[in-house]
């Protein structure tokens, strides 16, 4: 098929490389001319502004956007709109909340366009493992889109489908990041505890070695914890500070929303908070609390 | 009533002046010679040695412990045992653990002593507001020691009980001081997510004062932290570190072993765990495993 | 004063009745019938219509809204809108969202009306007690209606405070409920651990009495849970359902939008959802897991 | 090699064949004449006591023990040390406590045999795909094992490894457990949450399939959750009942000692026992709460 894709970065580069790989044409579009040289080495075409990869592709037009979530999405969303013609479609493959998906498609279903949203999953391995993707749109248009997905995802029959309307492949691609969250911090509590029992002299390296083969909590994010353990194994130089993305707050919201119990995902997006706070508030009030009451020393900063 | 203290630090010192006022007399034993001065300041008798303080009061004998839980408590009862006669009684005040309690109470019921444990509870404000006392024993024991527990309570009938069979008193003070933690922990969430509402410049003193009055929230903690909020508003020179002192885990134990779900007091006390760890290993890990999978950029230390 | 209060339900007609207690000249209105009588009873004079109550007051107007949060308050707000002139003032005593508020408050600004949110804390108390009162508003707007505050809190100079800008005041009331349910379900947790200590034979209400009075975990709320403890110590004919009222969760957003960590606060809510899922799924699922792996047999329903 | 398999149930029965399959000579002790049965259908000798065990075995022995934690395995390494002979060695391949394992091998050393501690996973899988096996020991000891252990791991050189001295394999395969359990809870809360999210009428074993490959989610125990929901989508005839088996809590325990935050491990053991009590007293107790100081109705039982 031929697709034009939005945004050359990281992801979006290496999801023309797999397509090219797989037989497609892809035509590219980035404002960096870096980014555009970088897949036009990989034998893609690129251009330098969304009205110039409109009309570089045959009519229905097939659009992936592999932008950043929020306002860029927005604003390349609203930049198309006037560009496209009925029976176009647009496919979201970011991280966007599934309520501005919601939102967009709304928009551009009133215009007889279509939208897809696409939520993907496989990182910076994608291009070599292919990619997890839940997709949410109607049936017709996603069917139509059955080559890019079929070479996208890790096997033609494998790792990727239709999950429902429109907003469900963004919602189900966020709920797979909570999870991802809470397995994380899971791991770090276990290799946490590992490493404080110090008289067993413990090698995490080895140890996550052992559990990736035969054991229970084997896992690709096992495989790479233990990559991780190997190259660094006291975690030399990397500060305790643990960024979160938008997707883990957006998990805890739809549990607010919808009423259910999500304790070990919600805390672990909050640990995350409490590792970029190193001068906490609550803390040192409690300090104050203890002296307040018992006389305990404060300890001094 | 004639009743030896063994202790005299802040806890034990304030005991014997409040039971002075109550017209008591007490001899007391602390090893430190400004200890002992500070009693004796006070009115009460005080001696340096627990065989000079078994001596010095009259049978059937009432020795009250006021020590640091674990080994001193353990040396203490094991100094007493030979120097005691049948009938006589020692309360420990402490903060022990009410396993330790049952372990100490069979011993010393097999030589016909009288063995009670009171929680206490009241910190540096008991000598002047009264301790609030749960105590587990037999029933006579604790009947014949009424007026103790009646002069360092803050009312003859209010703030003390018998509670249980020897054990209970500590495990009931356990609890409470699980609460505490709960509580505290509470607070200290509130008070910080108003600090960094910053656009509305609260001030966390004087919402502090607004809720000491009529309040859902108000308490005596909440006094305490409103106080405290007075004096150092933003906690300068306070560090975000934050004691635990035994009774929050045992509580936890506790919980474990009656398969008891308290979600609410054990992320109290690890959250103070976490405030002593500001080089958090399981947070370096989740930085790294971050860039493995996402080629997300660490932060460096 | 003169005021106007909207809404003659448990909250409304309690502060009414506190009102003219006080001196001040109430005018009520309710679309019940019952309820306006009730009020009348108390000394005020009520009225069936908005238009009506407008009307009764002498300008500049003080109104007082005691309605449900949402819709109803929204509602209101919007057909108070035209019946009002330069100058007169509309406060919120209700539970509102702090972002509702700003919006309401935004539109009135425009109109030149004067807007107040009142957080107000007390519950059925209040009446005898006195409310807290946590106020967002304008300066010269909030300190025109002291006489009102000072005589509906606890005490003239007790209670209640401008805390900052409009908004402020319901944003801080939505704080110190979720605090509220964090100390909640501390306490809730301590005697659910005593209860389960069967050997001690614990009773639950007295240990709370004993609390009361000198224990660092004394307060208010421990004071009604002993009350309840007395009146039903079993907690017999009771279900386990918590419900929870839309605070709670305002409070985990702010923490959230803040990225402030606040496990304790955010658990008390989800043990409150959890308590209203007696099917979970969640758990099905990880008993099959359990089979799945382990072998190990399933619980049937 | 020649080995002796004490306990011939699930686990026990399934390595026997295993080791038989890799050319090892199994002698297998079981108070079950109908387990002794199964393992000689697949080629290995069994016997009626352990004394028989014994005297069947080539010094130096080696005994692998198979059996429940606990009173079992006490009973088991009481009986066999009068049996046993300087050099033999007996490994417990269940599922102990690590302490109690340090307390035997002490023991055992004073005797001058062999102690090793295997923490084994892979449950009922480990048949067929082999066995996760975390050893301690003294390296000597381990070492003289290498045969066994090679056949029991999934390939000769993966899966297994000396992790440190005797203990260290059972506080690994605790910490293991623990992991397992917040990455379970990850599972189940995000499956949950899709679940109720019904306007999206999405398929959860659709989504785990597509999950499975590609994702940063993917592990095998995603796999087992996937089948189990292929299985039975709405977990029909589940009890909401989820048990531990004592691991997880050793795991808490842990973090306790050591000071270690673990919310995410502690939340979700937290979670089970939640699980089991359907008549919850800290909720009753809350909702009695809501109604002390809001007259909020009660929902009756």
């Amino acid at each position: 098929m031929e697709l034009g894709m939005i945004g050359l970065g990281k992801m979006g580069a290496n999801m023309v490389e797999r397509l090219q790989q797989g037989g497609h044409k892809i035509t590219g579009f980035d404002p960096s001319a870096d980014a555009r040289k970088a897949v036009q080495a990989a034998g893609a075409d690129a251009v330098d502004s969304l009205a110039a990869l409109v009309k570089a592709l045959p009519a229905p037009r097939v659009l992936w956007m592999m932008v950043p979530s929020g306002k860029i999405t927005d604003d390349t969303v609203d930049a198309l709109l006037p560009l496209l013609a009925r029976g176009d479609t647009v496919i979201d493959g970011g991280n966007s909340n599934y309520k501005d998906t919601l939102r967009r498609a709304k928009l551009y279903a009133e215009h007889g366009l279509g939208y897809v949203d696409c939520g993907t999953s496989g990182g910076v391995w994608g291009l070599k493992e292919g990619y997890s993707m839940m997709i949410g749109g109607d049936e017709q248009v996603v069917e139509a889109l059955r080559p890019i997905f079929e070479t996208l995802a890790p096997a033609k029959e494998q790792g990727w489908g239709r999950v429902g309307p429109v907003g469900s492949g963004h919602f189900t691609k966020m709920i797979h990041n909570g999870i991802e969250y809470g397995m994380m911090q899971a791991y770090a509590e276990g290799f946490s505890i590992l490493k404080h029992k110090r008289d067993f002299g413990l090698d995490l390296h080895q140890v996550g070695e052992i559990w990736r083969y035969g054991s229970v909590v084997r896992s690709w994010l096992l495989d790479l914890t233990t990559d991780a353990l190997e190259k660094n194994p006291n975690m030399d130089g990397v500060a305790p500070y643990v960024v979160d993305s938008g997707e883990g707050r957006w998990t805890v919201d739809a549990a607010l929303e919808l009423s259910v119990s999500a304790p070990v995902i919600t805390l672990s997006l909050m640990e995350r908070y409490r590792s970029r706070d190193d001068d906490s508030f609550a803390d040192k009030l409690l300090s104050s609390m203890r002296n307040e009451f018992g006389g305990h020393a404060i300890k001094k900063e």
